[in-house]
């Protein structure tokens, strides 16, 4: 296969870039590792029977309401929000807690990102938590994919960015790959030498984080396929098929 | 000096991305490598009288025309434009042909960056030809520093981002940096080993203008300390003092 009959794979490093690409069709990659992908893909593989993405803590608590037995979460500046039952910890949801249940999440970044996506083919799930399940789908699908990074605040950020080079790392045999974002994606993952968590040490967001004492969650989200699934949205909902 | 007591620097990655910047006050260098702020560097360090930047070339016809003896430039799609006499190209304008003379620059990115800058204290003109000029600049003027890639029609590119990464690990020590975009900056300048022509061979940007057997251009633009002046804007001529 020549370059030019294989898929376009592309990144884009935030969602104030997004107009710059064409989802149409395309397989695209909502990447928030810290920490909203790494949540829903624990979530989702513990048992959730669902994760609901919304934008507000408002929405949260009302289709939470609507939703019998369904366990609303979110925070604000490192705190579960006021109104809301938990935080975005991938820790607290455990399959003993969550099996079955409707988790109604709100979360900035990958959220926003996540509804901002048009005429996608699939909208799916990436983290560490599933890094090889991600690379597998893509893979087995063979369509164009751009790989979204959630970013912060629309400023770009380095663990979202060095999660699409390490699926780059894993797939670009596959792809036609001819955008200088995936090229600088593939570099962080090289400079990282596969030490994701030593690497983030030193990013804006492990700073921020830590300031509320979440280096343990933020090296489990650090950490390569502890949960093989594909979370995909359908609907409002995100699920694993 | 502790971290707190140093002035800011950031990176913006794309003029999409400008608005998350505050560029009150600060030192904004507008970076676009392949070519336009290494054509300007250039142009003034071989006795050009200013550069003055334009984003049409309409406006790059009127002007030069209302300005006895000036040079109007400019290209698109790699060929000069349509009612231009000049490209884009440093190796243009030796000191023989640009001494003393207006050269009147139409350039896409570039431009259009330097035009989005509200409130600055000072606009100047970076490039890998100036590079050690920029950085001297930036250490004795003790200011909030922005370098402002101008990308590629808003995307992301490696050349632009290489060079603020040479800059960074040549004033880091100077400057509170706590700006992913400048960690990824750096870790490309470091990725390159100082190679920066040879790194650049895998760039998009470098691949485009190939195709027009541009290298030679593109291999003096990414050559250091060539031309060791400071462009600076001065209304709407941008000069060395």
């Amino acid at each position: 296969m020549t370059n030019k009959e294989k898929p376009r794979m592309e990144v884009c490093l935030s969602p104030a870039l997004l107009h710059l690409y064409d989802t149409r069709g395309a397989i695209v990659v909502i990447i928030d590792i810290f920490r909203a992908t790494s949540t829903i893909t624990a979530a989702l593989d513990n048992g959730a029977k669902c994760v609901i993405p919304v934008a507000s803590v408002e929405e949260c608590i009302a289709i939470g309401a609507s939703i019998p037995g369904s366990i609303t979460a979110g925070e604000r500046d490192g705190k579960v929000a006021d109104g809301l039952e938990y935080g975005n910890s991938p820790g607290e949801y455990p399959r003993e807690f969550i099996k079955d249940k409707t988790l109604v999440l709100t979360t900035t970044n990958g959220t926003r990102l996540l509804h901002m996506i048009n005429g996608a083919s699939d909208i799916i799930i990436g983290s560490f938590l599933n890094l090889d399940a991600i690379c597998s789908y893509l893979l087995s699908h063979k369509k164009s994919v751009l790989l979204g990074c959630a970013s912060w605040k629309d400023r770009f950020n380095l663990e979202d960015t060095l999660f699409a080079g390490a699926v780059i790392n894993e797939v670009a045999h596959a792809f036609d790959i001819n955008c200088d974002s995936a090229r600088v994606a593939r570099h962080l993952f090289d400079s990282s030498g596969g030490d994701f968590i030593g690497f983030l040490k030193d990013s804006s967001h492990y700073k921020r984080l830590s300031v509320y004492g979440l280096e343990k969650d933020m090296a489990y989200c650090a950490t390569p396929n502890l949960h093989p699934v594909v979370p995909i949205l359908s609907g409002r909902e995100i699920v694993i098929r």
